[in-house]
């Protein structure tokens, strides 16, 4: 069985090689915080969970190789570890939750040597990749309600195992539902420029056996009209305290086609992707990538040579076109600053 | 200067090869027409008047082959040609068209024998070739002025030269503003799968200098959510009587986000693409093709072997999301029946 990562005995950081899939199955083992950071910012390992797990993981691979005895100089050393690796990818709020849960080892531990403290802090980036995929096997339970059975289920971007550390947030979802044995079916859309739903979804559900069709992300609009679809779920990078979703580039298009045909538009992540600091949508930075991800796929030139390109990795779902947002703790309705803040108390 | 298509002194037809741009600017010679036929449904040559030119050509490279004297015979042979033509691509109405252009030379033509109609089809041939491109600049001059000056404009697909004899439909507006030097920018939807809008539409604005940026078609709703996008043009496999227009698959969607965001949607297409025998977006043909186009760009796969896949070509825009018809006799809009209607009457 495929991981998508895992700390390793030999204490390295082992991650499934996304940006290799599905041609090849192969594996990156990450000997240090600074490999680490460069597989999330090449987004050899992607999806805002997963980045969580990672960020953790490069904490503490980064605290264990910290040559230093006085606890002042290894805090020192280990905020230029958490600066260098938070500045990889600036919009899943994930990455910043998974290095602030670090940081708080140190807080909760005053006192302790060097050497415990780095034995805390790897026992808390392992403890956070187990509980990762505890929170969505009950963000599943909590959302497999909402997929009735026959259901046909479009879904954008990567929001499954791969996107965290095991089971999925949308796919989490649909993967609970399948498990309680429902028929349903996934429209993957491919998910351009980085294709995580032709490399990455369809990957991962055909592993399950759980039907899926993939499609160009035009093609949803063209199904929903012809009746095909019967509801949305993706995950999100990003959810304000109002519920802004930020989530892969395309979301917001096809939130408001789901709109427009009357299709329920839901949303499934962990209470950790809700940023209580923000409220509005356009408060989330949005981070734009290079071209070559839009111009090249798997080496080959697919546009001409030298063209301008825009290429903005996310966008923002406002939440009047989102229905529910399912996460570990229950699913939030509108109005979801209520909803949420209820979550988070809890 | 490279030319869509073109019929050659030796009597052969000669398109560029627009499943190879942009990186080879290379030529396809049909010396008859099984050649024609085989570039038209492997989409070396596309878009809905191109693919008329191309039909009319395969008509009259049909017909000089064909080795009779007795004009029933003749007549006979010919009509198996035609045939195999009108069999290569269902949707655009073009097609069709092209080929009833040249079977009305023979029925204008009665008592004439061979010698002299096959070469009336093969003035008709190359005069639908000519026409096309007087038509397409008679277009642009009807729709540049729905084209403000530093218009920021989202077309889909490539309804450009390379759609079209020359000077295109949806680009040939745009082609028309920029000559009237208004200060224009072209977002370019890359248009999966077939990646019209990044191989071609780029390639061809490139060559113009006309300012484009390309981007992927899940990023068009982010752009006008931003406020990026002024207006849309696209053009038309297929409009029906009453203005539901067919085209490139990922249209509807943009109308919709269009529509949702109060954005002008413009069609550039000749009066011949008007169906005049259908009137609901429901009785268009809706192509489904081959699904390597949408698991490999360029021979690279980009999806699990095995996985299944939708690949329908095309989707249909109602009336209700479309600002107007832009043709070269005039600019229909609501209701398009009678403004349609006229304009053929014209």
């Amino acid at each position: 069985m495929w991981k998508t990562i895992e700390w390793s005995e030999n204490d390295t950081v082992v991650m499934i090689d996304q940006t290799k899939l599905p041609r090849e199955e192969v594996y990156v083992s990450c000997e240090n915080y600074l490999d680490v950071a460069h597989a999330i910012k090449v987004m050899q390992i992607r999806g805002a969970p997963a980045i969580g797990v990672a960020a953790a993981m490069g904490v503490a691979i980064g605290a264990l190789a910290i040559d230093e005895t006085d606890v002042s100089a290894f805090k020192k050393k280990l905020s230029e570890v958490c600066e260098h690796l938070a500045g990889t990818r600036p919009t899943a709020v994930n990455l910043f939750w998974g290095i602030e849960k670090m940081k708080q080892v140190l807080k909760k531990n005053e006192g302790e040597p060097v050497d415990v403290l780095k034995r805390l802090l790897k026992d808390k980036a392992i403890e956070i990749c187990h509980e990762d995929v505890k929170i969505n096997e009950a963000m599943g339970t909590n959302g497999a309600s909402f997929i009735p059975d026959g259901a046909n289920i479009l879904t954008h971007c990567n929001a499954g195992a791969l996107a965290t550390a095991g089971f999925g947030t949308a796919l989490g979802v649909i993967r609970a539902a399948f498990n309680e044995g429902k028929k349903i079916h996934v429209y993957a859309d491919e998910t351009r420029p980085f294709l995580q739903g032709a490399r990455l979804t369809a990957w991962e559900l055909m592993k399950d056996n759980i039907p899926v069709t993939l499609i160009t992300d035009n093609m949803a609009g063209y199904l929903m009209q012809q009746g095909k679809i019967d509801l949305v779920v993706v995950g999100s990078d990003r959810i304000t305290s109002t519920g802004f979703v930020a989530n892969k580039i395309g979301t917001y298009s096809v939130a408001v086609l789901a709109k427009k045909h009357g299709i329920p538009f839901y949303v499934a992540a962990p209470i950790s992707t809700v940023d209580f600091d923000i409220a509005d949508g356009s408060e989330v930075p949005i981070e734009e990538r290079e071209i070559r991800e839009v111009t090249h796929v798997f080496g080959e030139a697919i546009a001409p040579e030298g063209v301008k390109v825009f290429n903005p990795a996310f966008d923002v779902t406002p939440p009047e076109l989102v229905s529910a947002i399912i996460t570990e703790k229950g699913v939030a309705q509108a109005p979801f600053k209520e909803a949420l803040a209820k979550q988070r108390a809890e």
